[in-house]
């Protein structure tokens, strides 16, 4: 079996390592450069977690390969199903994709009456796709994807994510979501979701950049977005500062939510969950129940989700909890 | 320095394992008796999880000892503080403690008026016992613990967690839980609360020992047990069965919670809460809730806890739920 790549992560950017560094000596390289590694496993370290690493046992390797942006592997995991790895980062696992997948769509879609045009920027996989494809008051939902190599990829070893590509619904723009974001008409959607590679980061100034203006200006009036927004456990993650600065771009409710997912750092995600000036949207009460008879393009039921779960993911531990989730998310 | 020891799990017990082997060859050994090791990390690989391993960084090795009953090690981690580590298998970690101990202890207690009488069986690190403390209106407080060895460890390297033993209202008893369940007349408890090592497991019959039966029987009409219960996300566990055999031996409430605990497989943790017939006991709606003035013995205030959090633990993922968390719970 092959030495596998191990991911390593360093201002934003991740690059796959040489695996020949198994230990670090008492001096010499500082921490930020060693990581463990063992043949037939796969590890994921990460130094925006750094002093821990997740090791999956590989069964076997499905595709290792490179784009003209990314590399890629997929592997047969003992514990996770068939694992997508991109650039070293651990992307998606079959086991627990239900959860974020579910979560990451759900929560904004489940909180306003009838969405009808959806934005997804990233999330090439396809599973929100399939996920959104529960919803029958969507009309329009367009995805933003740079990487039609990560989305064959995807078809190939993924169909039951991949799925979501088959909703007749679905137009795919094999572009850059900012970009696309340029052409976009004010007001255009009723939700943006956004899956791109962790946008929630210390040195990713994402609140400094334009890129949330031009989400909020595509939005129509009371118009959601969700993003990724790590985890409750990250050391320098302040909730508070990202509900108050997301508020100022938004000018609605601003929430976080956060839900498990065993494969990520620490075993949870977050999301942020932000609606425009208009109708009021009240993220922690969902108002719009998905059909359980309606399976979309998937044919299979919820996993993960349901109205109780949505409710419960806001709910925060008091150490988070101190950053008030209910501060920006008043009646106006 | 040293190579560290790394778990391993059968029928329930665990030994320390030689550090040699670091790969398992395609052939040859069974799976199960092969695991992942490097030097300097302490990596917790349990055959209950097989196919995935925690790699923890360790900083400096403070104590390694063996008792009467089991082996200890506690290291400086780079990630998560201090940690503890039993026969191999990772106990506590100073940066997510508060999540187990303070769900552990206050989901049962906040759920019945006034709680007097609590016994605590195994914890004998003494962070239940600090989060009891919280609760004026407890009288007494009895902790069955049988390793002297592991308190005396704790109270050195984790004052703040083994500072629950300096509360007046706590009496020690270092026996087995179940020769001191023997002696416990009827109806003595308001709360008992199991923190003993893995008591769900598919190969430990819990359902089919007394153990059981007899905390049913020191619990006072209307009394509660929370002990804990593997993770939504282990694949044998069967949340039905579980509250369907607890409801037919404590005949009240039986429900399933969990919480986040990112240092423990899957990064979460359950609790199974049953109530004596008796007075009804709702868990997912708190009567008690604790007195944010009156921090106990620990002088901290709470940093995980809260009301909101208690009702949204018992809300389950729709793969779980099937198993119907409301079954057992219905008002008698």
């Amino acid at each position: 079996m092959e030495n596998l790549p191990s991911a390593i992560i360093s201002n934003g950017k991740t690059r796959i390592s040489t695996p020949t560094s198994t230990h670090q000596g008492d001096a010499g390289k500082p921490e930020i450069h060693v990581h463990p590694q063992i043949s037939g496993w796969f590890s994921e370290y990460s130094l925006l977690w750094p002093g821990q690493a997740h090791f999956l046992k590989v069964e076997e390797i499905y595709f290792q390969g490179k784009s003209e942006y990314q590399d890629m592997l997929v592997f047969q995991s003992s514990s996770y199903g068939k694992v997508f790895v991109l650039d070293g980062a651990l992307q998606l696992t079959e086991k627990d994709e239900c959860a974020y997948q579910e979560m990451m769509t759900h929560l904004p879609l489940c909180s306003i009456p009838n969405p009808k045009k959806v934005l997804l920027i990233g999330g090439g996989d396809g599973g929100i796709l399939r996920e959104i494809s529960r919803h029958s008051s969507v009309e329009q939902i367009d995805i933003c994807e740079i990487d039609r190599m990560l989305i064959d990829v995807y078809k190939e070893f993924f169909p039951d994510v991949a799925v979501g590509y088959k909703d007749p619904r679905v137009k795919l723009h094999i572009i850059d979501g900012t970009l696309f974001l340029n052409s976009v008409q004010r007001g255009t959607y009723d939700a943006i979701i956004v899956d791109a590679f962790d946008p929630i980061r210390p040195d990713h100034e994402l609140f400094e950049s334009e890129f949330l203006q031009m989400v909020a200006m595509a939005l129509r009036p009371g118009g959601v977005l969700c993003i990724q927004a790590e985890s409750i456990w990250f050391q320098s993650l302040d909730i508070e500062e990202l509900l108050t600065k997301s508020h100022q771009t938004f000018k609605g409710s601003s929430n976080y939510a956060w839900t498990t997912v065993p494969a990520y750092p620490s075993g949870v995600i977050g999301f942020l969950l932000c609606s425009t000036e208009g109708p009021y949207v009240d993220f922690r009460n969902p108002i719009n129940p998905i059909d359980p008879e309606n399976h979309g393009i998937s044919n299979q039921p919820l996993k993960f989700y349901n109205s109780e779960v949505h409710s419960a993911a806001f709910c925060l531990p008091s150490f988070a909890k101190r950053f008030s989730n209910a501060k920006a998310t008043k009646r106006p």
